[in-house]
């Protein structure tokens, strides 16, 4: 099976799918498109995602699946070691929650796309960081509080990388980017930990061929 | 098993969970939070949830899960039948992706939360609204997309609603709120029938006992 991830180097989104494959050992191929100058808005590849958002993964039989959450779960899904996710449900629904405050509650708030109409409305770039900054910032105290009280563990949830870790590294690096005040040591030392491994370090968007 | 759902009436992501739990006949108890006035910041609530969000569901040896999508995920494991996602990987991608361009791309970003620090930053009320109603109207555009040259079942990914169906209902209760267009005939079709069904008319935001 041949897929193809369709990325940029900088999308958070991208890099939580460029690690779940790398976790699991999936060979793919990849495909980058600068979000810079709106590539992700050619004919090309709105043909394979309308919604002109990466992450896409292209499977052998052309079909799209879009959304680093459920492509994360598909993967789980075909290549279910080593697993993302935990055995309970209660366990699983925390890792999930853990996941979703970044895809849902923190990236879609901070991203290229809302920061670009914050701008169009007359927002001085000052306000704009801010505003990255401070849904970052409000975001990561949710993550803490999930996790507070936890065993700590090597990992987030565990003494493997999971679903919650490979959404926690790239929003940290989104943090710097941002100047957010870094007031999580947990989850500095479980990133620092995590990006001791090839999968998050090889992924990383520095590391990838369209960096710049 | 007695469960506690923390809700709102008009919270769309409370109503989510509310559809799942009638669809799979689960007995739980509601509880509402009033976010008009801040209930959600009140310490008894943040004492559960101390992300401050609806919902949260209690389960009966205290333990509370966060996100209505993950949420949603743990009754779907706990409760198999009937289902809300279909048997194969990529049919089951496709409907997660579905409800992530809601969960993600939409609600995140014109919530209460959102639209109040827009007015914090000095935007006038038709801005605001036309802020929310833009990003209602681009994300339902891409849900049409994603179930464009489907075949057209009575819901959306089959013969039974699920979690696109559970997902979409409130978001488009959310898009007659604020004017959004309503260009989207499959999807409003889908809707019709799904508010034909107890599970859906039954949790709507006006028959629960907090609206107002």
């Amino acid at each position: 099976m041949t897929m193809t991830l369709h990325g940029y180097f900088r999308s958070t989104a991208s890099w939580r799918v460029r690690i779940a494959l790398a976790l699991k050992g999936l060979e793919h191929d990849d495909r980058f498109h600068d979000l810079r100058t709106g590539a992700q808005r050619d004919d090309a590849y709105l043909a394979i995602n309308p919604q002109g958002f990466v992450p896409a993964l292209t499977l052998d039989d052309g079909q799209v699946l879009t959304q680093s959450l459920a492509i994360c779960e598909y993967l789980e899904e075909i290549a279910p070691r080593p697993p993302l996710l935990p055995a309970g449900a209660v366990e699983r629904a925390q890792v999930r929650a853990f996941a979703q405050v970044i895809a849902c509650d923190i990236h879609p708030v901070q991203n290229l796309k809302v920061l670009k109409r914050l701008r169009a409305l007359g927002l001085e770039e000052p306000a704009v960081t801010a505003w990255a900054r401070e849904t970052i910032e409000d975001g990561l105290d949710a993550c803490a509080t999930l996790i507070a009280g936890r065993a700590e563990t090597p990992f987030l949830f565990g003494d493997a990388p999971g679903l919650a870790d490979l959404f926690l590294a790239p929003q940290l690096s989104n943090a710097r980017r941002f100047g957010a005040d870094l007031r999580w040591p947990r989850l500095l030392e479980v990133e620092a930990r995590c990006l001791e491994l090839p999968a998050f370090a090889t992924t990383a968007p520095m590391n990838q061929p369209d960096a710049s």
